[in-house]
């Protein structure tokens, strides 16, 4: 399969598209990431996560590839890009929860801060899921301490162990770049957790094979 | 990855087991799939439903894996299966509707016969989204045609288009043995298709990969 | 009337059996008990309430009733038994969830083990009311004591006000064997507290009568 | 059991009355059935629904009993009633619809008139269940055509069976005085039928028997 | 525009009366309050809320107006004024829920005492969006305390922040008469707070309009 | 009262500014309509959605008054608006849903063309009322058609007479620049019609009035 599925980092850091790379090597050749040169430091605000929406549009189009995938856990501009292309698009924290359901009924979200609440619901309530989170904690740590490899384990356990506590049956990481901190997070909940890269990486390369194996125009 | 990911037909029917390889082969080695020999010819009654469960904890057990799938559309015996190992065990319809919510917000379902509408609606109840099904339409053919190369496909077709008129923005196979079709179904639709061996085969590639990244023995 | 209504305690525990006997007793003549004698000693795992589903089947084809009940708060097998018999089958669980709904809005569960909460959940799931429930509370004691005179009391009692405190308006006791408790429970709680093995009765009698007014065939 | 259970019939129809009186007749002795004497012919507005809560209570207050029941399908009064004497009160429609969820899923109703179906939606509401509701058919005769032995007969088989192809798996009879209409709803349906009046009785006897075993003075 | 719109306080507290016409006060002429002369001191019991019904819709049949609102916040006896005119009548808890959802999408209220909130819930529930509500905090202070300038401030404050903590990002004053605590609640609570005099107001001035600009007969 | 309520239409449509101008004249002085001088000819696709969010704040930024209004029946921009400013910003989409869940509990809404759908149903779901949508119908005409005073009189007929025969007890015109058009809209549905721009201005009034009331900083 010489598919080609670009992950979009709609941020411009480059700590955190390293993270992503890193998050989805094991699913093997095909997959790249970029992101927006111009993008904001994180996607923090609301008027970030409006603001990168044509941006993303525009990679899209000026990239062909068989599936692409939002990298950011606020799938900013999702319904936007898929209007950009005829190919699949993906969300990162759709994928995450989705991969949630096949594995359990109720899970829980370790979130990067309190501000991504109120996009993480939204989407919850598109995908008409909201009643089956158990719990969400935020980490409120900045952006380097979460992708250093030590300084976030002990909040991330705690936040791991509270979401199982709370009735959580699987745990999402909420926020791409923490990819190394899962067995942590696993080890803390006692259940199994989804790393929202990785999550849009096995949607991403079913949604290219189905789409390869029937092409259609629409 | 040396994985190997254990797909259990629960039925005895090797056209089935058959269909059920073909459909998973694009996923690459490590995927396997048995049957159950003394399994029923289908998994066509709520018996037949129950009665499969204690012989596919039996098979788990004896068969070491990095992942189990339950091979069936009506995910018999999941949970008692759950309980049989430490590592993750998908159900096929399960893992069909999570593709399909990662895909969009209301799925069709075209189904084997109308036999089986108690059995997704109650996994549908049971992950929460039982609203978001815009319809679902039975086959009702044999499972001799089902599997031939040509006779279903105006049937298919037919169910298709009614889904997706129906308000489905995207469709699930509600049956194994139907990967041959999904061009047809897609082509039909006008909206993404998702086959549920396959959407298996990725939601437990990612099982595999993120339990061998983090093991733990609870 | 000359009904018969056989209730089939699916585990082979003789103190349960006659604990059930005791809790219908007060509905007069025509209502019997028989167990699996080949049942497991109770219904503790997931592989207990698939496997118990066939034996059920048999017995119900074995015997002529006019109503059936599977006597035991996980209603295993139910779907299975319904298809054994073109006379009514009932769950116990089922019977005392719709007997709390008759007398309020939010009802609260006294549990016997954690492991129960799955089950409940997946009933309650497949009724739609799962928002329904207040609260649910384990006793997590062994057999013996739950059947026990006293020794339990505290424990319900306890778990009965927790309940209304989290807003239960109604009290399910979650477990066959606990009639003897209903007062204890009642006075703890200032609640109605509802006994499944006799709701279970009201329903089936209830069912019986309907049916001997309108049989079908079908 | 020197049980007193009393039906209060909210209007002033005697022939309703006495169809209420043979529809519990099967339950044995101890039922009583009594009404307002000065209440409307029957509950057709909303007017009536709260204009008769009032003298519910005092019927209430003033008549001694081990449970009531409010003997009209939109349930009026019921809340006021349970404030007017410790002992149980039942409302017809939410003993029917909690009978209808003991034996399915999904439950279509039956109503007199077109009127009816914002009261059954709203007590449905505050149960939780409209979702549940595969389907509501007004038969729109006029009373008298109602408790006729033969007049009625194919409109009620019409609606039954049209609830059936909607979905429903078990039909609600929405009126009281359709007893006589159980075989002729369940023979064109080919599921079960509830009747209220019946499905109240045997709530309230279940009722009756808790309080017995365990009175609250709260 | 030679509006008239009538607001009907169903008790006969001149306190509350007044309470009402400061509220709305700022709404220019054309507003007036009037109020059941015989109704009880205030709406405390399910049985005032049916009683009040018939003398409502006496009131509206004897009183023209563009539109009215039913001035008590659990809306009794609406569904009967509604069939009294036809002209709009409005509900004040309805209204003070719709301003909120117009808001934010999750709310809190402050109710007047305990025995508020099955009302209040029943009114959610009829509008569906029961899930929607936060936090539900009774004051449990006297009419005479709550209509007070000072008196209830800590009370208000500490209720008001309570709800801000449970999530709520809007606050409704549950009760009429605390029109003068809105500026210590969003204080307390820091998000917007709905006082349902003025809520019911806004949308009789709307309804009014709409009404006269687009007159039926039906 | 000296308030200052600011419309901002997100397209540069000078004959729909006009609309919304006229649409809330009734409502007095003090409500201003702007629109963006370089939006979109419409909110057609969600690329637009997306883009005039942050020229929506910037206006906002720049343009002091005590409520916003968000000019457009897919509210966009809406979350970013709200950080723009502390003072309120409303939605008009909201707006008029919540104004007819004031008045009925079942709504229907006449969108403008097809792509509209999958806007309202994110905030039906956003608000949590999704299921009390009865019914959506789009008029599938050009905006120049639906702005004349007598082009779209039939369609709109058409739309409101279906939504009110599928359940709909309020009518939502789904788009601004009908307000002409109620009338003709109220005389087809026979039930009560909400014009978004004005159900918005009643909303601002109210939000400006009660933050005047109590100003808060945060």
């Amino acid at each position: 399969m010489d598919r080609r599925i670009l992950f979009i980092n709609p941020n411009a850091s480059s700590s955190c598209t390293a993270g992503i790379a890193d998050a989805i090597a094991p699913f093997g050749p095909g997959l790249e990431v970029t992101s927006l040169a111009d993008g904001p430091p994180a996607i923090v605000t609301w008027r970030d996560w409006f603001r990168v929406a044509e941006p993303l549009c525009r990679v899209i189009e000026a990239t062909p590839a068989d599936a692409y995938v939002i990298a950011c856990v606020s799938d900013p501009g999702l319904e936007a890009a898929r209007t950009a292309t005829d190919r699949p698009v993906l969300g990162m924290f759709r994928c995450a929860v989705a991969a949630a359901l096949a594995r359990a009924e109720r899970f829980g979200v370790i979130g990067f801060t309190a501000a991504s609440l109120p996009r993480h619901r939204r989407i919850l309530a598109g995908m008409g899921v909201e009643a089956r989170m158990a719990g969400w904690v935020p980490l409120n740590l900045p952006m380097e301490a979460l992708t250093d490899a030590v300084a976030p384990q002990r909040r991330i356990a705690e936040a791991a162990q509270r979401l199982a506590d709370e009735g959580a049956e699987v745990v999402i990481l909420g926020c791409a770049g923490m990819a190394g901190h899962v067995a942590v997070a696993r080890e803390a909940a006692g259940v199994p957790v989804i790393e929202p890269c990785r999550a849009a990486a096995a949607a991403a390369v079913l949604a290219a094979m189905e789409e390869v194996v029937a092409p259609v125009s629409a």
